[in-house]
This record gives C-alpha cells, structure tokens and sequence, in this order.
C-alpha cells in the first residue's frame, strides 16, 4: 500500500516542508492564541511582509494558489467584466474555472503567449476589440510571475505593461505562484516588480517554496482590499487556526529564506539546463529563467523516461516535458535524470 | 508584540495540534509524494475513514468547516432550492453567507431551535409552507452534530428526522464540526448516527480536534459524490500537498485517538459542569451532552471574567458564556476559572 | 379549453394592458427602430422619467419586478454584504431567492413587519447586531413602498429612515412595484419620497399599473449605476426590441396616466373597505393606504367565496384573504364581490 | 428627437411585431386570465409546440434568447463543467458572459468554426483534450441552428454530431435564435432536426421571427427540466403577465405562420445573394442558407454605404458586412440596397 517515490521534478508541489518552516510550526504549537488570524503570529507575519515588500499593504492569507487568483480576481472587476492574461495563464488551464466562479461569470480573454508573456500590443488588443455592451467589459490584466512557461518579465517589460493598464483603465493582478524564483532570478526587490510597476494586487506563493500549504494575497492599492477578509470567510479561506499559515510565512521570512529557497531551486534548473544542453534530440523549449526547464524531445525518450519511473509533466497542451526544481532538490538526483536522458539520447 | 496568552476556552479552534498528528506531518516530511491527493497518505486516509465508517463512502479534504459545509450542500441542491436549520445554525450564524454563495442562492429556512435541534414538526412545517414556484423549494436538512449548543441528537431522534426526510423527499447533511463528540457521549459507533439513520453527506472536522487544519467531507450516498472533486478544485479547495491534511487524519484516526480527544474535552465539560453546580446566581443554559458548556450569570459577573483576562464568546445573539473544552484541557485551568467563576459570584 | 375567467381582484397582475399603452404599442409597431434600446423611444422615455422625478437619474428597463430588484440589489452590495428587510418583503417571500442569485450570496436579514414597514428600531438593530467578519455586513436598506401590506411610508418616515442610512452607511434600495399606488395616496411628487429622503434606487413597475410587462430601475446615485447596463445584458434582461416596453411606459407616462391609474385603484380600494366595513366578521387587518385590502374572515366564509370562484390570495404566511385594485377594476365587480361576502357573513 | 429611420438590415432584432401577433395581443387583452403562466393561453400555446414538435416535451417561456441559452446551459451542467460551442457562438460572442454567470462558472471551449458549424472532430478534440481534475469536465455541446453564419446544419451533421455526442456522454443544446429558417430552409419538420437527431433541449426565438420578445426553451430530455420553473423565476424571467408572451406564440404557430415568416426571410436573403453576384468586389463570404448574407467587401465601399444611412454589423470580429432579412422586408428595399452597392461599387 506505500507507494514510496524517489524525488521528482514533476512540480515545486511536490516538495516539503522545509525545516525553518517545520521548525515554526513546532514551536508555536506550544503557545496559545487567538483564532481567526486574530493572533500574533499573522500580525506580526502581516507585518514582516509589509517590511519586505516595503510599504503599506493590506495582507491575507488564504489556503491555495486558485484561491488567491480567483478571489482577487473577483475583488477586481464583477461578472460582467473580463480578464486579459495568456492562454497558458494558470487561471485559464488549471484552475477548473475557479477565476469565472468566484466573480460570477468574469470571463477569460486570452492573448497567445509569446515566450510566456503577455505583450503590451496584446492587451491593447484585447482591450479595445469590443466596446460595446454585449461583451464583458475588460478590467483586469493577469501576468503570472515567473510565467507558467519558466520565464521572468523584466522590469522594463513590466513598466510597459503598466503604461498600456494605465492608459485602458485597467487593473493589474499578478500570479505569483513562482514569484519567489522571479525576485531571484531578476536579483531585485519585490517592489520593483510589484507597486512600482503598478501592480495592484499580487498572489505570493508560499507551498511552492517550502511550506506546507499558504498563500498570502498582497494588496497593494488597499481600495481594492475592502472587505476582503468577509470575502475570504466567505469564500471558505479563513482559517481558524490561521497561526499555522501565518508562522509558515515567518518561518520563510526570517533571514531571507525564501529568496534562498527560490535561487537554490533556480540554481538546479540552470545546472540541468548546462548538462542536457549537449545532448543530442533535446531542445530547450523556452528561456531558462527561474526554477523550470520546458525540453522537446522525442515521443519514445520521453515515454522511456517515464518506463523508468520519472515523472513529469507535458506542458498543458503543449508536449515535451517539463521539469520543476525546488528548495529541496539534490544536486545528486538532477545528476541521475541528467545520466537517464543522455543513455535514452544515445540509445 | 509577542501576545502571550493563557489556555483558554473560547474554542476548540484555539486548540493546539496533538502530538500524535504532529509526529506524522514530521514524518511524512521525509517521503517524497505525489500532488493534489494521488499520495499514499490521501489515498490510505480515505481506506481508514471508510473503515470506520464501516461503509464504501466517498471522502474528500477541504480545509475548513465552512467550505466543508457549503460545498457538500450546494452538492445537494441548486440555487433555487432551500435548506432548513435551525436558528443558531453555524451555516446561518457564522459563515458569512458561503451557503448562499457555493450554491449560487440557496435560501436558508430557520426554524428555532429547541434545545439546539431541529424536531420533525419544525422540518413539516417549513418542508410545506409553500409549495409555490415564488419560494425556493426545500431540499436539504442541515443537522449539527453536536449541536451549537452543545447538545446531542440521540439516534431515536435521528431516526424521526430520518422518517420525515424519506416522506418530503429532503437529503440530511450534517454539520459535524463536533461529530467526534457526539460519537463520544452517544458511546456509539460513527455509522450509528450517520447512514445507517439516513444522513447522506457529514462533514467531519478534524480542526477542533487535534489538527492544524483540515475537514473531511464523507458522501454516503455516492450518487451525490459525482464530480465533487472538480467542485472542490475549482472552489480553491483542492490542497496540492494534500499529503499534509490527509497524514494529519491518519494520526487522528489511529489508536481511535479521534474518540479519546473528544472523550477527554467531553469530560472536562462534564466536571466544569459539576464544579459550577453549586455556584449561585450561575445558571447552566442546555444539557451539557458535549463539549460546551453554556452558563447564564449576571452581566458584571461575566465582564469581570474578561477583566481577569478571560477569552469566552456569548452566545451569539443570545447572550451568556460559552465555554468549549479541548483535547488538550488542562483540568488545572479549569480550576482556574471555577475559581475565579466562585470568586466573582460571591462577591 | 379555453378557460374564461371573471375579472378577479386577486392581484393587480392580472390587469390588462390599458388602452394608451396599447396604442402606443401599435403605433410605434409602424415604425423602425435602432435595437437593443438605442432607439429613439428609448431615449425618450427615460428622458420623460428624468422630467418625472425632475433630476438627472440613470434608466434601465427590464422585465420582471424579481430582475429589477435583484439587479439593483446585487449592484448595491456584493455576495458578502447583507441586506435589511422586513420578513414580508417580497424580495424575501416571492422572488426564489433571486436576490440571493444575482448577488451570488447576499443574506437577507429579516426584521418582523409593523404595519408592513420597516422601522428605524429595527434597522439600527439588525444593523448592529453582528459586526464581525463571520457574518455578512449589512449594506442595504430595502423598503417596499406601498408596502406588501397595502400601506404607505410617509415622508417623515423615509426621512426617519435615511436618517439611520446616513449614520449606518447603509444605501436604500425602494422596490417600487407599487410605487404609482404610493404617490397617488400621498399626494405628492415622486422626488418627494425617492431622491429627496435619499433613496438610491428605486424600481418601479410598470406591469402592475397598466402595461403588458416592464420595469424600470431608477438609479439616483449614479455612481451605482457604472455598467449596469452591462450587468442587465449579462442577466439576460435586455430586450432587444427594447422599444416596446419603453413605448409602453411612454404611454404611461404621457398625461399622468400612471397616475391616474393608480388612483382609481386606490379608490376602488377605499370604496370596498367602506362597503365591508359594517359586515359582521370580516376585518380590515391593516390600514388601505393604496390599492390593496387584507380581510381577515372565518376560513368557511373564504372557503365559500372560493366555491363561487372568486380568486385571491391569503397573506403570504399569514392567512386571511388580500383583495388587490388595478387600474381596470369595475365599481359593478366591486360591488358583487361585496355583495356576496354579505351573503355569506349573514349565512 | 425623433429619428424615423429607413427599413435595415442590420439584425431581424429591428423587425416589427407581424400583424397576426400583433392581433392577438389585442385580441386577449379583452379576457382575464391567471397570471404568471397558469392561464389558458400559455397552456395552448404550449400544448400547439408540443403538438408542433410531435412529442411530449416540456416548455418554458422567458424574455430573451440569451435568458434561454444560458439558463438551459446551466440545467444542463454545474458550474465545474464546461460547453463546447464555436468561437462564433452568440453564447461567446454576445451574451456579455451570461452562460457563465448563470451556471455561476462553466467555461466555453471553443473550436475554430467550419462554416459557422462545430465538427465533430472539433468536439472529440476537446472533449478529450483534458481528463484532469485542474480542468472543468466538458458536459454540453451547444450547436447554433441556423448558424451565427447564416449556414444550416444538414440533418446527417447534426447525425454525427448526435454519435459523438452520444460516445463521449455530452448532452446537445440548440441555440435556435434563427431555428424558424433552418427548417424553412430545409423544408423539414422541427422534429427532423431536434429530438429525432439528438437534441435535449432548443431554445427557439420568436423575436427574431415577427413577435415583440420572447423565446421558447423547448426540453425534449424532460429529466433535464426538473424544477427548471423555479430556475426561471429565480432568474427573474417568469412573466406575471406570461400570456401576453404566449399569445404572441399562438399567433405565430396559427396557420405555419412561424414558417412562411422565417420561409419569406430567407428568400430575401437568397434574392439578395442574387441580384448582387455579379457586382465586382462584392463576395459572399459563406454559403446562404438562411436568412443572413455575409459579404465581403472594400472598406470605402461599406464606408460610403454607411454614409448613405445604410445600417449593418460587421462580423463580429471578422470584418465585412453583415445583412439580416426578416418576416417584414420588403423586395423594394433589397433593390435599393442592391442599387446602392452596384453604384458604389462602380465608382
């Protein structure tokens, strides 16, 4: 009935708890608090994250990835507006039309990722090709942070992207599922690519980057941000115990632990970037800039590979396979896919 | 800004983590899993939970009561139909609306309670005020077990509510945000007073005993089950390291430590029952079947406990104090608080 | 087949379509027309409308009562936001929980009717009741005026109630289906117990006063009504020959006829209370301050009249028997109805 | 203020009520009747459908055609399932997100139309593209009969269409906006392109065809209709005064009216295609089947036509011109039109 499996690079979900964070689990479970995030840990948590991100934001966690997209998403334009993001956007292909639930009928206008990315010519596009009463008016632009394809938005890219929101009258929300492996590989500050590029509100991704479950939603213009906490309760993400997320977060906010977590996982995608890039039949499919590597290679490696218990995913629709490094991964074990592929090339 | 506080007993939401669930998050930490409920762990939970349910039920994990509770309900009816409970209902007191929400508008009918329960007069009579097309038609009793008031359904009573479900037609969910107290005051076995009196779908929360965070959500009646995991996802409700919510039930349900946990915070109820029996002008306001206690006093009585720094909710909407017992209650602090209670009282 | 049935007094929903509105119908039927309300009717009528609550106001028409407030509701709170009402107010007791639909969950929060109205007692208490995050938020005000139960609110009462709006930051929704009924009793202007005591919104019915079917949503604050035009689109409640039902209020609207209609109906209310008034068991239960006339009678005597097809409605809930005046009821039905309810009291 | 504007082509949405309706609406204002649909009218008309459609189904009338599409889409499906339709779908191009907000989150899945039409590889395709639980279960084909295109689905599509239907465990609705001019066009039986070929349920237009407004949503899977009368009040699209919606019904279904009308559009639009083939830089887009004819033309020369007070749609999305011919076109206005296309297009 234990179905023990070796470590694998099918997603940064797979990993564990990592042990600062364990180790504030532990330790606060000897102390009692109030429920509800009234206690300190999600004060002082909240407070930690207003310091990092450097200025006064309005802070929630709530339980999962879709959850913080979609119901900031639905804080941000109602039924009958829509959003602009790319068709790979997480929002689109895998969140089971969570965004469209929690507003209640936003729809989804989708632009063909180039690399990844949402171009500011695509969001004109799509903002302006209807005005009239019978399609849900644009309001919203997602960009996912790092992008689902492993690329990172430049700051450059992203004041681009500000310009065109500010000229449409439009909001911005970004996915920050892999938001850790952008800062770290962009080696800046989140505000650099959060409020001072015009970003409203943003989804940190916590689960990804060494913890158990948390994901805290970030509100930078703190209108947005009214009544949100009935909306989480609401919407099922409040959690009595909140302490246990909230010193998670303190737990990868001492000592800059999540940056450290984000650049060791970026580190072991750009080591097995250099050691496949000599191998013959595989192709890098997209720029390597955080902690995912996206290859193209033939049916028969691939399903090889799996023969041999690697598991991994095809990009959602689009073939190949993708592989995912987190805080955990042991130079070792990239070392033995490394070895797999170049046997199954060779062969 | 350390808020240190004492054990109190506002909530078994202020409860702590047990340590046999706490061994196992630490374990699991060391085995590579797979995402999103695919583990072992998930996998070996829901086995267990149909073993002690002693019934191929469907078991799915969300993170709290109040999506528990909303999404097996609006798995049970449609926006246009009605769910009737009682008047100190925790889906009509204290979850913000997120039945409505879930099921896109479902109505709740109230009946008041008596003694906390929902007799089969109140249910025929809010089953058939109206049969019109202009009122949402009733579909769904919502029983809670144990009660809010800290009672508990016998399984005759069950029975009867059973009876008059089959006559209208009505599927019974039940709120069991403290089943494991009621199991443990009934000395009964789970099935006793889930599906073998009718229920079709309980939720059954691991929170309030013993866990960090984590509710389960058994479907007895499997029909309704159908595509409640693309329900879950797209409510947010879908862990992707589901491994760390289904391990913490594995530690709950072995050895039975669930029935112990609330065995022992069913006891400290009793004795802090006993011990305040004596006490004049303190008035004990339904029988304590639970884990709850709920005492009238004069209102200075009850703002001096605060004064001494004691956290305990009224009832809400019905003034007095409640006060809920835990796994982890220390008999010493109940001491405390009679004390103090004996102190105040004669003064 | 064909089932013919007398004129009934059952609602003033099943008044015919008066003979000004049908002209206009067949009228403007020779003339083209842009769609989808860009049309030239269109815009006249809601200029007329703005001539007739003589201020700026946003216009919207629908079809239904339910969608007019719902619309309006769902515009004025979101799903976590709850709404004050009585517990006879038809957004409560007719609509199918559609209130609850279009907001995606807003609760609404009952106060028991006196006279049919809604007091400023009542609305501080429910809107102070509950102030924490697990209960929605009061954010509405929704008075029915002429009330359900035939009653009017005077000037001084609205003025009563914006009052406890301004100081509980609260929005008052008016569900106008007997709006017309209202200012013909008062005597007065329509801004006179709308925008002038700070309503927001009102809906006001056209069906129940003479047209086949149509609604229009008045929106004095007009910051609530951004994109609301949208949000009917969205609801399924822009006709796209939108030009009958703004022709029909046209003809409404042309020469008083709203209100020349309403009060006749008021009349024959007030003539069949004074020809009733000395019959032994019969009882007026509220005040006819409009168009309606509850009767509260020995059941037999209801029974009878039944028996000699005469159709009407108990009170929702609350028995007796309501009697409704429209703008084509006959003095000659009156007087039979009156007739055989003195039979039948002697009898 | 008033703009008297010439006969167009713009959408059979600018037709006029048909004098047989018009008659009939006239004609039953003089009876009392029951309302909200309990009256004999609405009974007869929906016994004529029946009879019309040769089978026992189950009917409901609502306002508009996006009220019918969306409401019977979310009968059909929860809101974690999703509709497979074209991406010129009026339910994705023009229902402002309605279907989506009325199953409060179905997504649409789109495929590229073939001629306006969904193919059956098409629907294999995505109904199999995910199996996942990240991504919403695809539950309904909605075909447009005729098409959004103007193009009529031949019984042997709609044949394949019913197989795959059929493998992959999809219902089919029908957008019937224009249904009344595919079975005109076919010359068959409403029966021959509905139930007989699969359909569960059609939402049949009677806007489109010489009514003031209202749709028919036809059930033909009489399972898929349960409750479906409380869906529609809840959705604010249950007429109190419903005859007047169902006596526009009994005047089209009178004598085949529904067909001759539909039956005299399309030969406009075939007269239209006619006297236009040979003007050079005219071309027709796709095959005219029905009532529509989409052209293809020289941006000055739709300019010009513009300027000479000509109003018509481009596609939506797709450039060119849109002309629509109704019940009431006229052969002398189609020769202006021609007039003035062989004259600009000479110029």
């Amino acid at each position: 009935m234990y179905e023990k499996i070796n470590e694998q690079f099918a997603s940064d979900n797979y990993s564990q708890i990592c042990p600062e964070v364990l180790k504030k689990i532990i330790e606060l479970n000897n102390d009692n608090a109030l429920a509800y995030g009234n206690d300190y840990y999600t004060k002082y948590a909240a407070d930690k994250l207003r310091e990092l991100f450097e200025t006064d934001c309005e802070i929630f966690f709530v339980f999962t990835g879709t959850a913080a997209n979609s119901l900031s998403l639905a804080a941000l334009c109602s039924s009958y507006h829509s959003i602009i993001c790319t068709d790979v956007a997480h929002i689109e292909t895998d969140e089971c039309g969570a965004p469209e639930f929690f507003s209640n009928g936003s729809k989804l206008l989708l632009a063909e990722e180039k690399n990844g990315k949402l171009t500011p010519e695509d969001i004109i596009h799509l903002a302006t090709k209807r005005t009239d009463i019978h399609y849900p008016k644009p309001k919203v632009i997602s960009i996912t942070q790092s992008t689902e394809l492993g690329t990172v938005y430049t700051i450059e890219e992203l004041k681009q992207i500000q310009k065109v929101a500010k000229e449409y009258n439009l909001y911005i929300q970004m996915d920050g599922a892999r938001f850790a492996n952008a800062v770290a590989s962009l080696k800046c500050k989140p505000a650099d690519i959060t409020w001072k590029v015009g970003v409203d509100v943003l989804c940190f991704s916590g689960t990804k980057n060494g913890m158990a479950m948390g994901e805290v939603i970030v509100f930078f213009n703190k209108e947005l941000a009214q009544d949100f906490d009935y909306r989480c309760k609401q919407a099922g993400q409040l959690a009595s115990k909140m302490k246990f997320i909230s010193a998670q977060w303190l737990g990868l906010l001492e000592n800059d632990l999540w940056r450290k977590n984000a650049t060791h996982a970026n580190n072991m995608a750009k080591y097995f970037e250099e050691q496949i890039s000599d191998i013959k039949n595989i192709k890098i499919k997209f720029p390597v800039e955080s902690n995912s590597v996206f290859i193209e290679a033939p049916a028969q490696i691939l399903e090889q590979l799996k023969q041999r218990d690697w598991i991994f995913y095809g990009f959602i629709g689009l073939g190949g396979g993708r592989f995912v490094f987190a805080w955990n991964t042991s130079k070792k074990r990239v070392d033995e896919l490394v070895k797999d592929l170049k046997e199954l090339s060779n062969s």
